[in-house]
């Protein structure tokens, strides 16, 4: 099938990015406590912790969407090539994150949009890789599947809604973002498992 | 096959994993003896040794339990992206063994405790994963295999046994935990050889 | 097929030279301003953008040749290991071109001319696996596919011509340099968007 | 066929490996001059391109030993991590080499003799994954192909002499040892161009 290769890369782009979270868990200073070295910077592991959810979502979506593509066009390849930069971008997105929180007003605020607003970009790309997915097989390009209903759109459309409303929200609280953050890898989650395959 | 992406993405992130244990292995300082400089550092060559033969060994597996999969759901989806997350966190537990264990009792107590913890983590996150799929195949959604018999589901859980052992033993010995474990990988590499493909 | 594993090989390699763009991205320090610990490093984020789209750009093309390839010889192992090797070397260039193109001018130049000859070494690479597949199908070792038009050829060299260019350029000034690889890389998008895969 | 996943793993595996060799090159301090700080460090570069070539040849020879093997047991999987395991050391053995090879004689010669010594694991890893499939072949588990000549094992062994001579040679002089295993490395590739694929 021809999709194959698009999903190798995908999939090998997704799996660093995953794994790459884990260089900024560092070791603690030898000369002081691990425990207190550790907990010094909690934020870290929050962050990793979100953000291999939100990842590992994000793949699931892209392996159930990519499921019943039968023909890859270049303007696919390029729309999936946007998602994987922002999927790149999340490691960083997660240190600043991370880095920042706990910091004086300004600095996390800016460092909370900025990790909404990269997730927010994700989100969006995704929506555009999908919707391209659906175009071809309403254009016939594509064999017909069952359309998405207009409950299952609304659903996915909770996550970008509320990482638009993070970007905002950053001003006000970095801390309330990294909460609302998490709350949205735990609904896809559920909501993942509640739902049959998105295409299919 | 169905399983062929979640085999794919599993590989890539195992690989990536067990080859990120290496970036612990540091050049000694230029300005010294690199004989000195390396011996000084045994305890990361050590560590890196042992969990490269952990996370192969869980490869396998991985590998063995996987191969008469033919449907993934949604549910052996989220199980295997614990686990991955699991086997993402051994090079930074192996770090911390690695820089803690030769120092003073309480820090190699607690680095060789969170070591141990993930150990333990992956191994059950590897149990979750073989039960679903047997699940599956008892209730006929997968073709029945000869079921695992009895006896090597108690071999399995050794390591499991002995990985809780050594979250407790931790706050004994941190050594005593590091020889634990790498007697645990020499186990689980001759059990392997020792005993036909799991699931089949 | 034949060409599977040089496919799945070339991939990761790939993947992991696109990902690791990211580790270029560095936290600000904590101490100071997030937005004006970013934007003194403005170059860092364009080089990526640029890089990363370069890089995917040249896997969309290797995506498209291989496809038709039946037999993977030797010669053409070697071609395509060369070609990774190029790409592999894209972020040690890419970090370069952002550390120094803010400079005194003598370093900026001699990173720019460095950044530029790594394209410029790929882009070549590139057209020697491409030759190597068309004299193959030439010779009828493979199935003939409609040749190459002039045109194409033509299209595909404009890029060459300007990373040449611009290894002359790069002692004039490097942000010119800079701004011209942002503008192949834009080519390449609308060429690739605009042209029917290049083998078939 | 059985074979796939033992494949996708070892190519990322190696893909990783052969990709990370990358960190060693450093950006320049940006006080100085980009050509004395990049001349200053040649052995980095001289190093990266001697180990990329070695592990793009041991790639290209696993690739096609492993084409037609059908049938992978335990045995094999783990003489392949042992393998893995001496490639993902490759990364190290190449900073130290490079990072010794121009200093003080003691330190250059340990430095030599360890990369010496894990080209040389390698190479004796290989050898066991390819008697191990030959031996299958020979017992019938595998499809009989043409044996491999007594030549081409000669052909074989030279990369092993050379390494183990090399080993001695180190603590007589470290560039000599770096200039024989270029030679090694340009002598598998003119080998692997002369030579038919080697199992088949």
């Amino acid at each position: 099938v021809d999709r194959d290769r698009i999903e190798i890369f995908s999939d090998a782009v997704f799996a660093v990015a995953i794994t790459l979270l884990i260089l900024d868990l560092r070791v603690p200073d030898t000369s002081g406590s691990v425990i207190n070295g550790l907990a010094d910077r909690w934020p870290t592991f929050a962050a990793f912790g979100i953000s291999f959810v939100i990842v590992g979502c994000i793949w699931i979506s892209h392996y159930r969407v990519f499921r019943n593509v039968r023909e890859v066009d270049t303007v696919l390849l390029f729309l999936n090539l946007a998602l994987l930069m922002t999927v790149v971008l999340v490691p960083f997105g997660t240190s600043l994150m991370a880095a920042f929180v706990t910091h004086a007003d300004m600095q996390s605020h800016v460092a909370a949009a900025l990790f909404s607003s990269i997730l927010l970009l994700m989100g969006l790309s995704f929506a555009a890789v999908y919707m391209r997915i659906a175009q071809q097989q309403a254009t016939g390009t594509e064999p017909a599947t069952q359309p998405r209903s207009f409950v299952a759109t609304l659903r996915f459309a909770v996550g970008l809604v509320v990482y638009a409303l993070c970007v905002g929200l950053s001003f006000v609280n970095a801390v309330v973002v990294m909460v609302l953050i998490a709350a949205v890898a735990v609904y896809y989650i559920v909501d993942a498992l509640a739902s049959p395959p998105q295409v299919r």
